[in-house]
């Protein structure tokens, strides 16, 4: 295209842009975390084409354009750490310090089907949209429920199998795990939204040899994330030491599952060997804060983790440990611990927290080239954010006023790959009324088996 | 009253009921803490008449009725410590260390008139009702107008005139401050929602003297409540070994200043005398958990406090510190930090957050006899909350639900002394528009000299 031949709806990208938001306040979260008082967005298709500042120029001014009245759009939040289904053991054995085994457990055992797993999945994809999540990453059992599930939600998802030495409730021995989990990656391959993944428990429950099947399984299947539970616990660094004599990093390190692809959730005690080690694979870390922080378990060394390059995504874990799938409720939790465990008001400042719940939550998944950023060429998952509440203002910083001051529902709008999945609060494929009732039809069965356990327990 | 001759909308408290509202899920916060799945509460002028379970009984059936729908009826909140006006510095200086030298001092000095306060208190005064919070107490300067707006806008506060003997925007000298307490407390004298307090800014900044006549002040006014950030900070420890020789706690004690009246602030680092010390002579504190969270100050010792019997209210300190005036922002932060402090689930389990939101709150302003739980004969402050939301689905525990996934937009309608403030999340009496629209124009005046001081420091 020679300049002298302006196409309309062409841009410098390269991408023919075919609609428009105008008059939005933009958070952009590329690498400079550039605002745009008042801008525009060009998308085209599933992508964002271009954006700028004030009016959108005229090259593109006869293209539909939606009118944003000034809200903020910010990338949609990535969430690299969540047990989805879980929504149906929300805040279940809440204070209770071995509801694990009293509870958890037996009722997977016992009660957790496909079906099962599919009503706590829609009710989280609900709760998820209208929290301004647009991508998700799941780690439990029925995985091609939840990736149908989140595929007709309109969300991205990655969804992991979960591979478990423990009774799993949808496999009986690890070669029927992994038998699965290839089927799996069948599923999904080419999905545009949808990523296949692997999902070791964690390594005290699957030990070396599964670890190294899973990394050999990995090396197999190059660009496929692989989530795993590392360093959440003293019992699990005491299990180390004792069986290996080492750390549980190092554990993982030995059966070369420590790499670009492995998601470590929680990594709440590493050594500083363990985290320079991190560094050097490649390795991400989700971030639990509420979750962490309700069991007691202490404050995870995130500015140790940042400082050291490692990328660290702000994460929701399963709604029976962080009882929301909302990233908001994770930002005043992670910023402040960090500023208690650093003793001064300077740790994890508001930016750095906005960071980690978009594009380094991004790169934590090794999708940072695709999403997490509102930059020409990457997908168009946007969330648009109302900030007229009262309780908002004034806003001297707008990172501030997002991490201590918003929540999900100042979030009007979500949009992935173009498509917005809810306008105005209101879902416009998924039937929220239908997905709550189905799980509340699900807990009544929970609650029966509680009942039984709470008789026979105490 | 024969049991023969039942008088319609009598009932066994002696009140004569007027009006009723039914099917409502209801929290009593009583000793304890009563839930009702479905019941009805009974009204009578600004009191709480009678309530029950299941249908108004025959006697009360004539009254006029208002339907809650199954939304969930609780006692309004408690805020015990707050800088209202402070709305105005929202988030200012977030993630700087030396703010309070930096932006606050010098922009109260030069900017905060009488005018300002209230434009502040106003905005503050919309948060709250939106968040449900029915009774706050206030720190500040220039509280008639801070009383003025809180009686205006229909809430129930304690106005807590600041003594200090750094430059106050109100006063002078100190028997200028005095002056102005003194009138401040014939004022409200007799008043039904507002309630004069004298506020000694901190121990190191009133020192003995002042200290010494703030307490004989209130043994002249028993009843009216005196507010003080006491143990806040390491420099106020310090402070108190260097001068006095002792903890800032004893201190306060030869200042005569411990007793039932005193509403202590933050109480970040008492030793274990300093603890006995204020359970024997009394003492209620204020926890700011965002507050002290954000400044990395730590974790306040709420879990030992409160095992000697001090009272704990949750409170949200000015949103300069604490960003919101929303105790549902303060409930997951304390109750996460003292699980951290204890190791484990178990310290400070939901229905305790609860408690120190309402009744324990109350008890710490010495109004527990009149506000904090829903039982005959005590005010008619209220919140009703809608549990609608997925977000809050499945519920196995209220109180968790609650704690660890209500937001302040699920609070439907908020009532003081009988009178709704806010329905359907709409205010009833103030102009929430104007109030934000005349806040904003303060800022802006505020955000010229913050450019100014930014140049000048940098």
């Amino acid at each position: 295209m020679s300049p002298a031949d302006p196409r309309p709806g062409s841009d410098a990208s390269g991408l023919v842009a075919d609609r428009l938001l105008v008059d939005a306040r933009i958070l952009t979260m590329d690498a400079q975390a550039r605002e745009i008082g008042r801008g525009w967005v060009a998308l085209s298709g599933d992508r964002i084409a271009a954006l700028g500042q004030g009016d959108a120029p005229a090259a593109l001014a006869g293209l539909p354009a939606e009118d944003m009245a000034g809200d903020l759009l910010m990338p949609g939040m990535v969430n690299p750490h969540a047990h989805l289904a879980m929504t149906l053991f929300r805040g279940l054995g809440e204070d209770v310090d071995d509801r694990l085994f009293r509870y958890i457990l037996p009722l997977e055992r016992a009660l957790v089907t496909a079906e099962v797993v599919e009503a706590g999945t829609r009710l989280a994809a609900v709760e998820t949209i209208r929290a301004g999540v647009t991508t998700v990453a799941d780690m439990y059992y029925f995985e091609d429920r939840v990736g149908a599930v989140l595929d007709a939600a309109g969300l991205r998802g990655v969804v992991g199998q979960t591979l478990a030495d423990f009774d799993a409730p949808d496999h009986d021995t690890m070669d029927e795990g992994f038998a699965r989990l290839d089927a799996l990656a069948d599923l999904y391959r080419d999905h545009p939204r949808i990523t296949a993944s692997a999902a070791p428990h964690a390594p005290y429950s699957t030990d070396l040899a599964v670890m190294s099947r899973v990394a050999q399984w990995a090396a197999d299947h190059p660009g496929l994330p692989v989530q795993m539970h590392l360093a959440e616990t003293h019992a699990e660094l005491d299990w180390a030491q004792r069986t290996h004599g080492c750390t549980t990093v190092e554990v993982t390190d030995r059966a070369g599952l420590l790499g670009p692809a492995l998601v470590a959730a929680h990594v709440m005690y590493p050594t500083e060997g363990d985290i320079a080690l991190l560094a050097e694979r490649g390795v991400g870390v989700a971030h639990n804060a509420r979750s962490n922080g309700k069991a007691g378990r202490g404050i995870a060394p995130v500015t140790a983790l940042r400082a050291s390059d490692v990328p660290v995504g702000l994460a929701t874990d399963g709604p029976m440990s962080g009882n929301t799938l909302d990233l908001f409720a994770q930002m005043a939790p992670a910023s402040m611990f960090q500023k208690i465990a650093g003793g001064s008001r300077k740790p994890l400042p508001c930016i750095d927290v906005l960071r980690m719940a978009t594009i380094e939550g991004a790169r934590v998944l090794g999708m940072d080239d695709r999403i997490g950023s509102i930059e020409p060429g990457k997908q168009a998952d946007l969330v648009r954010i109302s900030l007229d509440d009262p309780r908002l203002h004034p806003i001297y910083d707008l990172a501030s006023a997002l991490v201590f001051a918003a929540l999900p529902t100042d979030v009007r709008a979500t949009m992935v790959a173009g498509r917005w999945l809810m306008q105005d609060r209101r879902l416009t494929g998924l039937d929220a009324d239908k997905a709550l009732a189905d799980a509340l039809q699900v807990a009544t069965s929970f609650k029966a088996r509680i009942a039984e356990i709470d008789r026979t327990k105490t």
